[in-house]
């Protein structure tokens, strides 16, 4: 935990936040709360009044949002956007002074992380490489947990907003790209998890099975994973508004099977899960929520699911 | 729960128990502790020696066992023992009395369940579909999760047995067959996990993660599964003697694809699971733990684990 560092600086710390979206903004609110002065950018111009209305700045750019800020946090979905808003035209990396610190947050190979931590730290600025995990309404609580790696002088400079986001910290290197590895880790089972859950409920009602107590027996037996505690309510509900997108996973796990090739690592168990996931995609439900794979093997084999209509 | 039902017989019940390896063994303690006659049979003389001595009766035969039993507990590996013990020479529904109770531990094609009980109770005896779940230990303290399904009749009958050896039972329907398929449902994800868990492990370890602080964090973060949490320390700890083997795995995904198969069901994940365990038991280790699945990605992979060789 870095709680247990002293503060770095007695003056009110100047942030700037990039990506508004639903952890980022979240994330504002808990800085905001904080006391920290918060300056938001996003490509959004509504979450942008409404970062307004709660007391935070917003700016035009990631560089005008990132000019005298101690601490830049990053929210972004992916490796492409982190490196645009470091190193893009209108990028951080032109503003921000000396000494201030990027924590980066999204998802991505650790390859990237240490490439974009190595050239930022050679112009004389910290890279914190803090990828996060809990959710939009931990987000928005201050209580995300985060998976971070980077120097001591990155973590001392970023803490008044490390403390004001996650209220899990592990540091667990001092070198960019392990944060995210561990991760990618997560993600690999977050994944695999998921779409073997909607595997075993459909398998289940496909044989008569009452749903609910399906839930109720394998929540309580060694078949349990956090993600199936967590996902399988949204099939029994037939809920499948997005609390997380198929589309991500469609991401991450993609993410995993470029790093396995490039290690030459075989990982047949989430490369099928992945497959998946694109095909939930495929059938138009990307963008909904990722309990949505469980829709996917019930529409091809046309088991009724509850709020499902049943095939012809 | 049947706890509460009211106890049927005021005279010492007398069971015959079928199969006396680490689980069974362990129920016909609880039995015996629970003041039960029991009189137990193993193809193992050497078990039924150290039954004897625990004040157990045995017999030379499961037909020998189950005479007079009011109760007969069945705990071995498959449909196709099973089917033996109740239908072949020597089998117990020659003697069994009418009125008295077979309990079918064994996980199986719910099909089977339902034919065993289809003709068994032609004769006039009950079956009681009860597979088991929670390891050697928790069968020695009576201590088992049952998922059952029978009619009325049959969990009456069987009741102080039940009493004897769970401590959460489960009843999901009257007719032999769904007991079973929840079984099966707990065993398509509990074998997806441990391939998984294995998968990320090794994953995590080619990728020089720090392998405790990868339990750490994975068991506090939502990649967490039950199964995750309790094979890997074996990993951590290389200690691959079977506390459940990889066979019991290719043997269970097995049924999956053959029920999958059969109703015309895709089932990718737990597939691609199958095929981990049957590589790792052909690669010699199908009667070692399943947390050995993590050794074969190490040893295709050339990836150091705790207490493995490296390769060449």
């Amino acid at each position: 935990m870095t709680h247990g560092i002293p503060a770095s600086a007695p003056v009110r710390a100047h942030a700037a936040l990039i990506g508004l979206g639903s952890m980022g903004y979240g994330m504002g609110q808990s800085l905001l709360r904080a006391g920290l002065d918060v300056t938001g950018y996003d490509v959004n111009a509504a979450s942008l009044a409404r970062f307004r209305s709660e007391g935070g700045a917003t700016a035009d750019s990631p560089a005008e949002a990132a000019r005298d800020a101690a601490i830049v946090v990053s929210v972004v979905v992916n490796a492409a956007q982190t490196e645009a808003i470091l190193f893009g035209p209108g990028g951080v990396a032109e503003t921000m002074r000396e000494g201030a610190v990027f924590v980066s947050c999204a998802t991505m190979d650790p390859e990237k992380a240490r490439t974009f931590a190595a050239r930022l730290e050679a112009s004389g600025r910290h890279y914190l490489d803090a990828p996060i995990s809990g959710g939009a309404q931990r987000a928005a609580l201050g209580e995300l947990t985060m998976l971070a790696s980077g120097s001591p002088a990155a973590v001392a400079a970023a803490k008044p907003a490390l403390e004001a986001m996650a209220s899990k910290f592990y540091l667990l290197d001092e070198a960019a790209g392990i944060g995210a590895a561990f991760k990618m880790v997560n993600q690999l089972l977050a994944g695999v998890h998921i779409a073997a859950a909607c595997e075993a409920m459909t398998f289940a009602a496909r044989h008569g099975l009452d749903l609910p107590k399906v839930y109720e027996v394998i929540t309580a037996s060694a078949g349990n994973s956090w993600m199936f505690e967590n996902r399988m309510p949204h099939v029994l509900d037939g809920d499948y508004r997005p609390r997380s997108a198929v589309n991500i996973f469609v991401k991450d796990l993609g993410i995993i099977q470029d790093m396995a090739r490039d290690a030459r690592f075989p990982v047949p168990i989430s490369a099928a899960a992945l497959q998946m996931f694109l095909a939930t995609s495929a059938a138009g439900m990307g963008e909904e929520d990722d309990a949505s794979v469980a829709r996917l093997y019930a529409r091809i084999t046309g088991t009724p699911l509850p709020g499902e209509p049943t095939s012809p």
